[in-house]
């Protein structure tokens, strides 16, 4: 009854768990979701990407004047040194930060971060794990590394422009369309980065960059759930197209990759210098910060050919 | 004069560097210290040991009750649920977290953490650079991906025990004697990591760990100096011994690598899978968070053979 | 129905509105509770003590090492300092604070820190008003200024001990007792503040102080509502009695008073000089910081003679 | 020499204490300024001011849109509720804050906040007492309850408009204009709050708000340190007037009071109410938070009649 609803709720689409999407493939108790097609034949199947020894970063710099959700924040200070101490005139710094961690500039959306009405990946209702001092399931601890393929497909060169508009759907003819252009196949248990450009905004115009994106949208998504991918991120704050073209629906493709797939996302991604050098394939590298009961991470991850 | 002090002050050992500790190596503008020896042939060399795809996390977890130095604090709570919004009833829940996030727990030190009285790295002082809103120069942000080949250098075996004892230096002896035992050898680039046993005590006495540690002292510092390797690593909050066998230094291996070296620190890393599986050798990742104008970086750094 | 298990929930007590516990009494869209006691006239009553203008602070200092409930936090930390600036070299500190701040060390309840279940004062269920940037309703900037007669009852004294037991309920006879010792009425409006010597412990014995501690049960309790004061505030972190006589319960009195009766609770107060001085009655003065959708506020209240 | 140099850097103006700025009057070891004027004769001349019951709340609403200075932060959340607890089912709500605390919002200046160089109050130089864990001397702890005589000064009523403009300096004649049409004096140990109807653009055009503020210059300024007052605030976030009319000077006024003088300032008080009811003369009741070492404290100082 609750399938029902959510199946309507989503846009009609059929979806291909729609009537059942808990418990998990991977079992009832499962907390790691798409995670569980990470294997050491992943990480065999990345390394041979390694060729030039070409590392990309992919993290943005957190700096409390980057673009920021609502009302969430990011701050960053240097106290008074400590000491001398120590014949040796031993003198350190530290820095205080807070901030919404898992959730601010460059992101990874754990399986506790979305949910369908009250429940969450799993089925999981959040009166029963979302707690005050960190979530009791489906926290970002449980992910572990993400060592596998990586895949950029660079929507922007398809479309024939350097950013994507906001607003604008990446369509299922699109992805395919810019897989089909590179000669670059999705496989199962990689991780999936969508070049639209609009980071280009990032700390040029903050307003803009926040106010919509580019992105997939629902078939495009469902696309890369049946083949079955670890995660999808872009180089935009919400990975998905905002607005939905359908006004009815909020992040919805948020709600088809994680709870529903447990698949992950990985926001504000600095994929612009892979677009530049056409690296299309590579090895992935990214292992959440273990913050306990977090629904995501901040990170600086890592694609290397 | 300054140098002549600081010789006297570092217990009177005859450093490479001594008289002459800055403009570095790498040039007296340069902020990224040894990680000027990570080049695309070391990530080549590092590659060569996935051999099997099993992958470490040398990160531990977050969480308020861990050993925390001095009062420094970690807070993460999870507020109340934003949403639902949409017909599609999204829902989501992120988290505020505050601490001095490059100083706690599995933590990376970058060369604005230490100095010798007020001059940092690069001789840069303290007074031209440490500002509330963060360090204007050595802030980590400037580190870039580590990625290389890692070392494991199991000194508890070597010395037949699990644990070794809080306030242990570990000698040059001690050192050269489990590389040897190993069959291990450091080269310039590398990433080194120290097994001492003690993070056995994390989260088991607290109390006890935070006390005192197990470490390297001056000479086998020197040593890594010596081979130029990019960081060292330990499973303590103080990756050198604490106290020191002198008592009248504080932390002087710390200066030795950072400030005088360039060469980064890990601390409280999870090593004790690496040393039970004998993992002596394997390709190392890791790349702080571009914390803006911060002295070290949180992280979860992967070791994959 | 709610009503019946909560009057059995609290311990079969018939309170004055066990049955009709909202709307309040203040009507059903009262955010103010017994702040609505608060009249000019209170002031005026208030004046009067006022013959020898001394003045008594009765919030103790925040600082990391307070006992501190759980695993709230409060940090405070002194940035590097701003400047120089101009030619007259003006310099500036400030100060980063995080923690739980309307509930670590001296502290005011407010009306959305306690419900019965999801229901809080004025039948307010937590879902339709605790939101994550601030409780839509009952915050504590509604509560306004509490300018009026202090009352100290000092229950230690009337005791004959410097310190009451952890864990001892001053009963109502002890109550009434200590109250015609002192020759001392309770009028409406009042703000009521119970000395038990357990603030002797406050950073002598954190341990101890936080493990248990002395304070009023549901009958006193009910003296106090039937006396319509204004707010009941003691040198305790907890106010009233813990643990609670009756094991099932877990700080009832907290209900009776806040949900069900609007009145405030006032914690670790510094009331051992109003004690040694023998002040009885004063002039109380205090205003929560508006801290907007907050459930409390910390204080520095202020008893003038 | 020291001397000499400051007083060319303020301007050249003869302040009382030119030659002579530290030791205070109160001795080379006071750590509480002009809070050494608090009396309680002080205390009773204020309770004389209460007559109609009427209370005054002067501090505003904090909350994450307010006005914040620079790249300072205000954030609340309310985490998930805790509990339910017991059999009386007892659930509570918290908030998690962070922030510039003593120096956001409605704000008090403690002594070491301001410093002439490296020199703050009684001389002392920040290298001895700014410490990251609070500062050890002029700690906002030290300062006490101020419980004294207000007076409000409406310069803008005097001047005939109901929002001076920004960057417009109180001239000494406006503000001895402005206390002879109200027949208002000012005494030793006062309170004194300006009114200049700037608070009028507090959340309505936050941009114009900090942009610049009318304010007193020099010269009302040291009418105020010659009237021996204890503290002087206004509804703008300077207080004093900025940008300064010399365009060398950055907040002269400040280093005026505080350090030199050891008068206190309060910044973003609510004064319309008192202007629109012509409140002159009043009891003045606030005590800053114990805050540890801090600059300052945040608040919701009363004005009573």
């Amino acid at each position: 009854m609750i399938v029902v609803v959510l199946a309507a709720a989503l846009g009609g689409l059929a979806f291909g768990q729609a009537e059942n999407w808990f418990p998990s493939r991977w079992g009832a108790a499962d907390q790691r979701g798409a995670a569980n097609r990470l294997t050491p034949a992943k990480v065999l199947e990345a390394k041979n990407f390694i060729t030039t020894g070409n590392v990309y970063q992919l993290g943005r710099t957190y700096e409390s004047a980057m673009p920021i959700f609502g009302t969430r924040h990011f701050s960053l200070r240097i106290p008074q040194a400590f000491g001398p101490l120590g014949s040796n005139k031993m003198i350190y710094h530290d820095e205080v930060v807070s901030g919404e961690l898992g959730q601010i500039g460059t992101q990874f959306d754990g399986l506790g971060h979305i949910g369908i009405g009250d429940l969450f990946y799993n089925g999981n209702d959040r009166k029963d794990f979302a707690k005050a001092e960190g979530l009791q399931k489906l926290g970002v601890e449980n992910v572990g590394a993400i060592a596998t393929r990586g895949v950029l497909v660079d929507v922007a060169a398809f479309k024939g422009v350097a950013r994507l508009d906001g607003g604008y759907e990446i369509t299922l003819a699109d992805f395919e369309g810019a897989l089909r252009k590179q000669g670059t196949e999705i496989h199962a248990g990689d991780v999936v980065l969508v070049h639209t450009g609009w980071g280009s905004l990032w700390m040029v115009d903050n307003a803009k960059f926040g106010a919509s994106a580019p992105g997939i949208g629902l078939a495009a998504a469902q696309y890369l759930v049946d083949h079955e991918i670890v995660m999808v991120g872009a180089d935009t704050w919400s990975m998905e197209v905002v607005p939905n073209p359908n006004p009815e629906l909020q992040f919805p493709v948020h709600q088809l990759l994680i709870p529903r797939n447990g698949i992950y996302i990985f926001e504000n991604l600095a994929t612009e210098e892979l677009a530049r050098n056409r690296v299309y394939e590579f090895a992935f590298f990214f292992a959440p910060l273990k913050l306990k009961g977090a629904t995501g991470s901040p990170g600086n991850p890592l694609a290397i050919r």
